[in-house]
């Protein structure tokens, strides 16, 4: 296999202390010749969600080959495994909380393994609270170098998935769904994918989308059609139905957050 | 033309998300050499007048070649346009909204075109809200490779430029500007250019600068030749009159944001 | 000597503006291979202590040749030195105000020089208020480009170092601590090496260990092992004594930051 050269990272970790860059540094030491990319190091402490979530819409976007490092770790040192899987020609390394749900969902299983050998660990061993610079930075580097997933460890028997709500149809006329992720605008991005509306979805196609029982209006086809300030909702960049407010915070506008009620109601 | 390697990244997505991530994703999938670099995140949502400042100040130290993808876009989806332009030797791919103002005054334009050649862009075609994603980033990664700016499109009859309020001189005794860029540290960035107060500018000069009616004495060298908690005005690094208290906010200190008036009386 | 690769950067500018920009564009004028690591640009501005416990945590993960520039430089412009010095096989570049402390506890000085050769300075010469720009980022560059520091100037007599508490035995029964730095999960990391404790540091030993008057139970092996919301106490990935709170802050439960007393009282 041809040594690939990106490696991603994604984590909970922040980025004012030097965790982040600890792996990073470790990952060079390994393969000096890697490309880093963050995906991002702000996930809520421990929000395995916001992690599944963000690593389901960024990956795609990435070449064959490339290597991803997950990190939301609540349970670092327990007796939760580490686990390497190749999905679609990419490969992730993540602690197995669920934090893989969403990309398992979406894309092929070609490969996976618990990340059991120790020669690809840090050499000096691994702490107990330190896995992502002790095991998944090392980890990743070495699969970036062109190690297969299945020297690694053997193929577990399973692996945790998220338990989450799906959106349903009721009738003909509604769909239900619920808010998967506020992103930094404070935009509420829903399940609700837009192939559960009928296809082709048209901009200000007679529907109404509701957040719990507030009207967001029909879907529109982008942010600035409507005032500045005034709710709206669309088929977004990953083929969700969101509500937002143009230049402004729908979070905030609707008091909503993960979890709130979203409904299209169809004409 | 050889490949040039440096992409930079200039966006208002913030770095909790995957925007910035699928963006990097999409350049490494065009171009796996390039050597991506980003100029801050973390412009206030839709604030083209910081990204325009930020811009202008990050270019010049950019070795030739370098190219630039700007997403400060709060109009993307409607009819603005994107466009590309080499400046001095630089390309940057952008919203025509704007953010090209301080650049634009700075340094010659050497090649504009309207980013219209569809070939250019994701090959799963255009979202209405992320063009960042979708336009912006791959057309950076094939300008990165070498591809000419008069390949994307045809040339535009003009740009899009900010009405910005010019610092003015009162006579001999008073130049009058206006805050441009408040920073991370709450120091207060003029319009006022070095220049316009007579050369050579020596510290400590007979001068008094004022934010708004209060003063914040003589321009000084530098900021550790006041008292911490001090306000005090300098000649920044960027050439520019500059209010700041030493180890702490100026914005905080005069309660003064961008637009605030700084005048610079002269002895 | 081999050319080298990496740079990393360390300072107290946030990302929000261009400053870090400016240094990355600088560094890669002088050297387009080098690969740019950003250790954290969120040190609490001018905050030598935060940046000489970061910098001596991230550091031994780099590989040989890394360089290390750093700035958090709250007397720039004054005469405050600028120092270049190789610390096992890794280069640091630094303002002499105290922030090598921690590396230079732990690491064995292998040649250090007094940064004083403008030829390796910014083209433009050198501002009084942004040396990072104008002399770090080149000078790094020129480094990790195989330049020798003892070519940037003479060897200086001394070095400014920190004057930090140590932590102390009392009888056999006791070590007095203070915590050292904060990080960004809330956790209370102190002074405090295993290697004081007596080895091996077993888990559950018995031992109990307090923040000021407040009880943190014994060390345990890691955060999940108590409950949600819980204090805990442990050996972290440092190697340092640490106060935590699973899935919280231990800032906030116990109300203590840099400098409040730990306390760890042997069986």
């Amino acid at each position: 296999m041809a040594k690939q050269r990106v490696i991603t990272l994604l984590t909970d970790f922040g980025t004012s202390d030097h965790y982040v860059a600890a792996m990073k540094g470790v990952m060079l030491a390994v393969m000096p010749e890697a490309t880093l990319v963050d995906i991002t190091h702000e996930l809520p402490p421990g929000d395995i969600l916001a992690g599944a979530f963000v690593l389901a819409q960024a990956l795609p976007h990435f070449p064959p080959g490339t290597v991803h490092c997950v990190v939301v770790d609540p349970t670092v040192g327990t007796d939760r495994r580490a686990l390497a899987a190749v999905y679609g020609g990419q490969t992730v390394v993540f602690p197995d909380n669920g934090v893989i749900t969403l990309v398992n969902r979406s894309r092929p299983l070609e490969a996976i393994a618990v990340v059991r050998d120790e020669r690809y660990f840090l050499s000096s061993g691994l702490s107990s609270t330190f896995h992502g610079r002790d095991l998944f930075a090392p980890v990743a580097a070495h699969l970036a170098a062109g190690l297969g997933v299945e020297r690694l460890g053997p193929q577990p028997e399973n692996i945790t998935l998220l338990e989450l709500p799906e959106p349903q149809r009721r009738g003909d006329a509604e769909v239900l769904g619920q808010v998967l992720h506020v992103d930094r605008f404070g935009n509420l991005i829903s399940n609700i994918p837009a192939t559960m509306l009928g296809a082709p979805v048209e901009s200000d196609r007679p529907c109404e989308v509701f957040c719990g029982d507030r009207p967001a209006g029909p879907l529109r086809p982008t942010y600035a059609v409507v005032e500045r300030g005034q709710p709206l909702a669309l088929i977004n960049s990953m083929g969700l139905v969101e509500v937002a407010v143009n230049g402004g915070s729908a979070a905030e506008h609707f008091g909503a957050g993960v979890g709130a009620e979203i409904r299209v109601r169809l004409a």
